[in-house]
């Protein structure tokens, strides 16, 4: 394992504080660390293994001597800055969905498809949407088992998908529907707190949003299954952190529910939690600062053939962006 | 129509407070109004029509006189007291479990099968399962259109389907989490505030719960389809009132997406709230102490032949329980 020299581009936001947690607490060999946001947020200070980091700001000349960037700022700066790092000879991972579907542009969850990391001719690396990551690390050690052939999935997604101000909105609005006063929105359409919002992204012209045909696009790339069947509805709901996934999950091949129980045995990064007669079953706030996912609620379908229910709740913040980010960067350290 | 002599069982409860409204609202023709609750209640005093009633306790001798008792104080009360009350002439309209799939006792919609309502043979008529009616109101002008095939359904369940505990636990920890207070859980078995539970009612041999089993047998006794497939997974979400539905529903016709649309036109207590190009779909808070349920997110389904994917939303503890009963009573007042 070499070290690194890392930047990380979008250093203050909700993501990129906990890419730093994560390269931190796991130990990921360094040989610099350098920050980077806007100039809004350069000179900000950030102690870091007993340092403190100052937050610079983003420029096309911040890449000179980076190993590797990761990147969570939004599209727009990584449209514009990833392929100006990559061609300074720095490997991108990028946390926004500019560049997944690009066909010389691997999209890497590491428990899933690591070898395509070491595979990246722009020197781009994507890493895959917050709902799909959860989803599929339920869903690829049963179609390992099973073989995979259509996803039912509703999201119960948690306003940091959002960042801070998505958190921002549903704690200034929970109080002041406490104080008793009105509620402003400002980040989503209509009212979060106490409420459920049908709409993430924007949508395509089949009635479907973005983040719903992320599932569909995403999941057929990452497990190599162009002919999976997705389909999805994505909700915004009052919880601050976490993700969680109603799913059904039909195979071809028929389903036992002792072997898909066995299915995730040794799984890293997915675990059973999971008993009916102890009412056992995750929450999202049992996953919310953890690198685990859970799946609850197992059983076999009672209305599709070959099918499998499931309950599936994993930290977007952590598994589903920063954590997977780091991970993908490990493998690269790794070689 | 003619006047009835009626009388409400649990009285003070979420529901039974909203039959009152229903009732006093919708004009009900009324000759006389009986408030029955616990020993605990007995004595409260209550508004309705300019008038001042007084909650009795609930006895065996409480239904002389009466022509329709409106029970809603849960299974046990139901099972002790319908039968009495029944065998004193009086029809009953329950709002438990109780007797839902007793083959002599009518499950009834009346936008849906108003005529077994007046077959009701042990002098009970049942009230369905709150999700099951809000549902089943947008699935069936779609079944008459297509022929419904197979539901897959994800509810996202408002507390107030606990009743006036469920609400009082969800704010309770809300306003514990704002004032740095220690959360306690006694309703539910974990957090609600800002969290969800992937458990409503208890567990079945199948890993299915109670809740979603009603979705299956309920659904397919109220709209006589007896082959229907029905999956169901049942949340638990922080919203205080109106419960929301994720629907696949899958038909035996081709579906048509302008038919579709077209089969809600004059269609009464539903109604299409749903334009993408306008971000048009409906919450939770939208259908919240109204009679009407809402459609949102219609589209046809990329995964599953003949399918449509829809978003349902309704307040239940109108539409989905004392609305129902009140229409139900309705019905009988109007023979």
């Amino acid at each position: 394992m070499k070290n690194m020299n890392v930047a990380i581009v979008g250093a203050t936001g909700a993501v990129g504080v906990e890419i730093l947690s994560c390269l931190e607490t796991r130990n990921f060999p360094l040989a610099s660390l350098k920050l980077l946001a806007s100039k809004r947020s350069a000179g900000k200070q950030v102690a870091f293994r007993g340092q403190t980091l100052t937050v610079e700001e983003l420029t096309p000349e911040s890449f000179a001597g980076v190993d590797l960037a990761l990147f969570s700022a939004g599209g727009d700066i990584s449209r514009q800055f990833a392929p100006i790092a990559a061609a300074a000879g720095c490997v991108v991972v990028d946390n926004s969905s500019a560049f997944r579907q690009d066909p010389d542009v691997p999209l890497v969850v590491p428990e899933i498809n690591p070898e395509a990391a070491f595979d990246h001719p722009r020197n781009i690396i994507a890493n895959p949407n917050c709902t799909t990551i959860i989803t599929l690390m339920a869903l690829y050690p049963l179609h390992l088992q099973f073989g995979l052939k259509t996803v039912i999935a509703s999201s119960y997604q948690a306003v940091s998908g959002s960042g801070q101000q998505g958190i921002a909105e549903l704690e200034g609005q929970v109080r002041a529907i406490v104080d008793g006063h009105p509620v402003e929105s400002k980040v989503y359409p209509k009212q979060i707190a106490f409420n459920l919002i049908p709409q993430i992204d924007n949508f395509a012209d089949n009635g479907y949003t973005k983040e719903e045909l992320k599932m569909l696009n995403e999941g057929r790339k990452i497990m190599s299954l162009p002919e999976l069947n997705v389909t999805c509805t994505c909700v915004r709901v009052p919880v601050y952190r976490s993700h969680s996934i109603s799913v059904v999950a039909q195979f071809y091949k028929p389903v036992d529910l002792e072997l898909a129980r066995k299915a995730f045995d040794g799984k890293p990064g997915i675990a059973l939690m999971d008993d009916p007669a102890t009412r056992t079953w995750p929450t999202p706030l049992d996953s919310t600062n953890g690198d685990t996912c859970y799946v609850g609620r197992m059983r076999r379908d009672l209305a599709v053939d070959n099918a499998l229910n499931l309950w599936v709740v994993g930290d977007q913040v952590r598994k589903g962006a920063a954590l997977n980010a780091v991970q993908i960067a490990e493998l690269l350290a790794s070689r």
